[in-house]
């Protein structure tokens, strides 16, 4: 079976591959596009990097991730900002070096309550002003910031963004080429107002990356590694999926699966079957 | 310290003890209000139950738990109307005997995704369809059932109301007497309409039960399970009892624990330290 041709990989579904492994595992598998993590671009450095994946002909989806935008100010938020403007150049610097098609958007990820803190209002405010600070950044490297929404299991110590709807409203005070939302259906599938918020993030021209994987109880001991191939848990991707869609959406799908069994796989089976998970269970609403 | 005089000390947070150490335990810290569970009810029988209740000299709060909605139709799910036909009977039953300022509330889990179905719209079609098939006898019975919206995590097998707003939804189509909602801080304290729908269910009249316990992570292993004393985590009680005592609601409060440490412990423990973390968490809100 021919891989999807919209179908990305987030590389974090094969983490323990570095980047020469996940670059060949991708375009071996047939797959078109890949969705990078700063960590293994970093470790051969972003010039050696960017050739890389310019050499493996593969589309660049998205760069993960910036964000962790809670703590209040002072040296380590100042730290954590510069952080994210290095994160700005580098999606930069790697949308140029994809293939046709590639996207400049940078995955943030709110944040969690700072250590001892239960002021989570406070610390939605400060997400808001960080991303107010680099929105002039992103805007001038033309990289879109996808505020990405966490499942509610994450709330306190990993992100204070919950629902797309608060995304939406997060990224509302900023030009939607700069400040949009990610997709993501293992973190939003539950939420009684999914539909009409991805419609909404649809008119709204927000929609900066989708990506799909699974729900499954039990949940892993660390819930943080339950995600599960297209297809093998509860989610119904076809309304999701179609919802996305019928915004007009066009990019590349991404799969991200932290997966401690996946994980310990062969990554050339991995992106196969991600690949094959992708074609029975997405491809289908794609047409 | 004497404990609060609006604490009720649901029976699940002693989960091992049976009626009568539940009752004695709480009685004995100075507790004045109880939340039942069927299963130990029906193990003495509903008549040795009731007298136990009112010999005690406690008040009753709610009754746990009716619910698991989400079955087609068939003999299983009619077993299940069944079954909630008899918790509201017993509802009413317990909340005559229980000492003055008693409630007659059922509270209501929706049930999660039936085995092997990804249809989470209709699986919340059904919940709304059943309440609408008991509406008529809580109503006859004076029974006010209380959804209770889980926390997401638990969408898939367990509840497939995940918001306060969303529960208010389904009450709407119901006399506000007869279905209301339960606030449950564990549940819905991540939510970023939280306090604006504690508001619109206090206008509405659905405030049934007001119940508190605090959010911690790492979660247990089990996720049911991961329900702490107030103030041992990061949930800020002020600003949401403070909200549901704007509405006006004046019952008792209840401290519900699902942890296997603290069922571990003794009984007479476990009520004293409950009776003090709310003393410090919840009692200065209340004022």
């Amino acid at each position: 079976m021919r891989a999807d041709p919209r179908l990305s990989i987030n590389q974090a579904t094969i983490k323990h591959a570095d980047l020469a492994t996940a670059l060949k595992a991708t375009a071996d598998a047939g797959v078109q596009s890949i969705g990078l993590w700063r960590e293994p671009v970093n470790e051969v450095g972003l010039d050696t990097a960017t050739k890389m994946l310019a050499d493996s002909g593969l589309r660049f989806s998205t760069h993960c991730r910036g964000g962790f935008f809670t703590l209040p100010a002072g040296p380590e938020r100042d730290a954590a900002l510069d952080d994210n403007r290095r994160a700005i150049e580098e999606t930069a610097v790697l949308a140029a070096a994809g293939a046709a098609g590639s996207t400049a958007v940078l995955v943030l990820v709110a944040g969690g309550l700072p250590e001892g803190s239960r002021d989570l209002i406070g610390a939605r405010e400060r997400v808001r002003d960080a991303i107010g600070a680099l929105a002039g950044d992103a805007k001038a490297a033309g990289v879109t910031l996808a505020i990405e929404p966490l499942h509610p299991m994450y709330a306190s110590d990993r992100a204070v963004i919950s629902t797309l709807g608060q995304a939406l409203d997060v990224a509302a005070d900023f030009d939607a080429t700069v400040v949009g939302a990610a997709v993501d259906t293992f973190h939003i599938w539950w939420d009684p107002q999914v539909l009409d918020q991805i419609a909404r993030a649809g008119r709204e021209g927000r929609i900066a990356t989708y990506q799909v994987c699974d729900w499954k109880t039990p949940l892993a001991a660390d819930v943080l590694l339950s995600r599960h191939y297209p297809g093998d848990g509860v989610i119904d991707f076809g309304s999701l999926t179609r919802a996305v869609i019928e915004t007009g959406y066009d990019r590349d799908i991404e799969v991200e699966l932290f997966n401690a069994d996946i994980w310990a796989d062969d990554p050339a089976r991995v992106v196969a079957r991600t690949a094959a998970s992708f074609g029975e269970a997405i491809s289908p609403h794609l047409r």
